[in-house]
């Protein structure tokens, strides 16, 4: 068996393992009260605040503990949007965040959210956020501040499904500037390093770097408007109520010291086993989208999507295979509806898989994947009937076939869900004329992106959509 | 050393501990993934859930896990008075619930808090809370229906400090009579047994029963409307973000069932031994106050209260004695104010000690810490030129001294925190004539409530307070 979701969930540290416990015998008091076991679980716990805010990089005053990282960014959202109310109304996202953030900004009473885009290997341009702040006139009398009616920007350092580094810093300083605070959702790559730049809010979660889950951390740095929206508590510096839960507090921080001490040799070890992966699995399996940055990425995590392939039942077979992996496709999800990652990105959704790589990952567990993968995803296509040969661009019936109305040759996929409207479109583009139409039916939410995510990675022109009687109609023009 | 504080947190049962580990090998993945290691983390996520709500008394798809007790009631309130806002924006309290559920219902937008007072042991009267509910006028036009404009009722279970059960049953059964959903803090009580009748939520804390920190539990009986006001989430049924904290759930739905096998033959156990306490420390000490129901309460909490003496100092010398207890006096909370359960209850705050057994405590533990009790409270007393000797009512010089003034004969007490203020006043009651006043002027809180308190103990009449140019004069009449 090879678990290939570190980005999910972590196994626990034996670091973590060991301090927890420990603490389940020395911190189980409250830290709150004064008598000797009280006094020794209060030591613990500044203990594990301050090598926490150590390894953030943040004072221990600084830092409180949360019981998850979702929960984290939903104080940090909700804290900051209402600690500068006065300021303005706006938060501004990239399109990119995890749901934690972008469900946070929609909770919040009368907030207007604006999303940053992405490119298409998910990374925002500064730019582009720094537009969304609001750089403010400079015109005459309608001069205003650089940042007026932001309250919050929020930016990833690094994307939990396809693995972009974001340019934190580089977004960072063009906040401070404007006079907006940043909160950064280091969820992914505080196992890796602290966030550079001068951020104002960062959130994290100790499950995903091989702490037990319930733990999470929010930083405020000093200067941070904030209040907190909780009801009053005093513990954790009334930022987060209830009763701490030490010992996984106490394990949490020795294990991100633990996964610090190993991290530079571990992401030297596990970068090329990814690169190996982001090169081979191409070769190995026709029509497939590599997705993520190249570059600007994490060590241990690669995303990809393979045309004509149910995401689901490519879980499951690789599950049988022996691989634990995750998908952003829309068949893996309880809403039905592609990542909202892929959907930013405009990138391919079906048969989306994410490989993150645990810490100790051999290069023998990689091998076996890429042994295992071109044949678990051959057969689900053949199940499917899906197109097997790869369609050089240019081949194909140039003439007649049933096309030449205006709408071209009409393809019904009502009430089919991915990946066979895709299918059923690869299968009938070779039967119109070059230049010929193809309209694809279909009220799948998938299809939406995938059809032209298809056309990009088939080289087809993809005309655009338009509402049909039932479902919308997506059109399709022949090139090669 | 004996640990006297179980109503805080107690050390973790052993079944939990197994449990806990056991799970952190097969239960840290994520429960909402396909792959084998999510399966087997939903499967102990399932079975958790079930043992939970058997103990509770519901149905598993009715309960959801949050990382703490104070979660789960701020929850409650917050997604009950939502989902009913329609219906009104009234929430009846007990006036001695936990500050969780009192500072959720400060939260609530527009919200009107009814407090429901409670008698000298601490109980509500059912019929208080039918009025606070809204029993609706029953002439005519004005005819309401019982409970209309409240949106939610709480009431404990029992009480945290002093120990006191609630008539919940009979409460609950009124409140479904005027259709108003009832809220139980069970954090207390569950250990001991499920909760009768009618409620429609539930909350507790793992940590209270012998199970890890990091777990709540929030149950809410089908047909109760409720909105969470927690950004949108798909885990726990909507009710609770962010990652499970799997192993220490499974660790608290084991304890949960390992101690109420126990409970019975546990609870038979420790009510002679706090019933020894209950009769002993009067005894033992003079001017003290055992406060709390003596039958309507929990088997294994005892609170009482030492006139003239400063609460962090006593529990500082318990402590120093080996014996770890809470206290709800002024000076051991950071607000410098007392207790809110004590202040409801109109009884004695200075020197309060909360002794709450955790299982397993032995007659022995119990007779050495009332062989060391007197000798401290004595020493400490001294310290503080406390009375020594009790003064027998009636005795006293009944002439002369420097009374007769409006005021009688004036203590200036003011910049003395408690427990001086009662002390100086104790010294100078004999100094006036019977019937004679004597007026203590105080800018300390605590004086509010300790010094009627002393009157009742001491059995002299309290007159009133009134606004002083500094402080707040309190006014005795020397009765015997």
């Amino acid at each position: 068996m090879s678990y290939f979701d570190a980005a999910s969930a972590a196994p626990l540290h034996p670091v973590a393992r060991q301090a927890l416990l420990a603490a389940l015998d020395e911190g189980w008091a409250d830290p709150a009260r004064l008598y000797r076991e009280g006094r020794q679980a209060r030591l613990l716990l500044d203990a594990a605040r301050e090598a926490a805010a150590d390894a953030v990089g943040c004072r221990p005053d600084e830092l409180v503990f949360t019981p998850s990282g979702t929960r984290a960014l939903h104080s940090a959202v909700s804290g900051t949007a209402a600690g500068r109310r006065r300021v303005g109304r706006r938060l501004v996202v990239s399109a990119v965040e995890h749901s934690a953030v972008l469900h946070a900004a929609e909770a919040v009473p009368g907030a207007e959210t604006v999303q940053v885009g992405v490119d298409r290997t998910g990374r925002v341009a500064p730019a582009d956020f720094a537009a969304a702040i609001g750089s403010g006139s400079t015109s005459g009398s309608d001069r205003q501040a650089p940042g007026a009616g932001t309250a919050l920007a929020a930016l990833q350092s690094a994307n939990h499904e396809v693995g972009t580094l974001q340019p934190v810093a580089e977004v960072a300083d063009l906040c401070r500037a404007a006079g907006v605070p940043l909160l950064v959702d280091a969820a992914q790559s505080l196992a890796w390093g602290p966030v550079e730049g001068p951020w104002s809010l960062l959130a994290a979660s100790a499950h995903k770097w091989g702490g037990p889950p319930g733990v999470g951390l929010l930083a405020v740095r000093k200067g941070t408007r904030y209040a907190p929206q909780e009801p009053a508590d005093e513990r954790e510096s009334g930022r987060s109520p209830g009763f701490q839960n030490l010992p996984a507090i106490v394990a949490a921080a020795a294990s991100l010291r633990a996964v610090r001490a190993e991290a530079a040799a571990e992401a030297i070890r596990l970068w090329p086993l990814v690169e190996r992966i982001r090169a081979a699995v191409p070769e190995l399996v026709p029509d497939v989208e590599v997705v993520g940055h190249d570059r600007h990425r994490l060590p241990h995590l690669v995303t990809f999507s393979c045309l004509y392939v149910d995401g689901e039942a490519l879980l499951t077979d690789l599950d049988q295979a022996g691989f634990s992996v995750s998908s952003g496709s829309s068949c893996t999800s309880s809403t039905l509806t592609p990542s909202h990652v892929l959907k930013a990105m405009g990138v391919l959704s079906e048969g989306n898989v994410r490989v993150s790589l645990p810490a100790g990952t051999s290069a023998q567990d990689v091998d076996r994947f890429l042994a295992a993968l071109p044949g678990v995803v051959e057969r689900l296509r053949d199940h499917l009937g899906a197109p097997t040969t790869v369609r050089p661009a240019g081949v194909g019936t140039d003439a007649s076939g049933p096309a030449g109305s205006g709408e071209g040759l009409v393809v019904d996929s009502l009430g089919k869900r991915c990946p066979i409207p895709v299918i059923e479109l690869a299968k009938v583009i070779g039967d119109v004329p070059v230049g010929g139409l193809v309209t694809v039916l279909s009220d799948d939410e998938a299809a939406r992106l995938d059809i032209p995510a298809w056309c990009e990675m088939r080289d087809q022109e993809y005309v655009g959509e338009r509402p049909a009687e039932r479902g919308v109609a997506y059109v399709v023009r022949r090139r090669g």
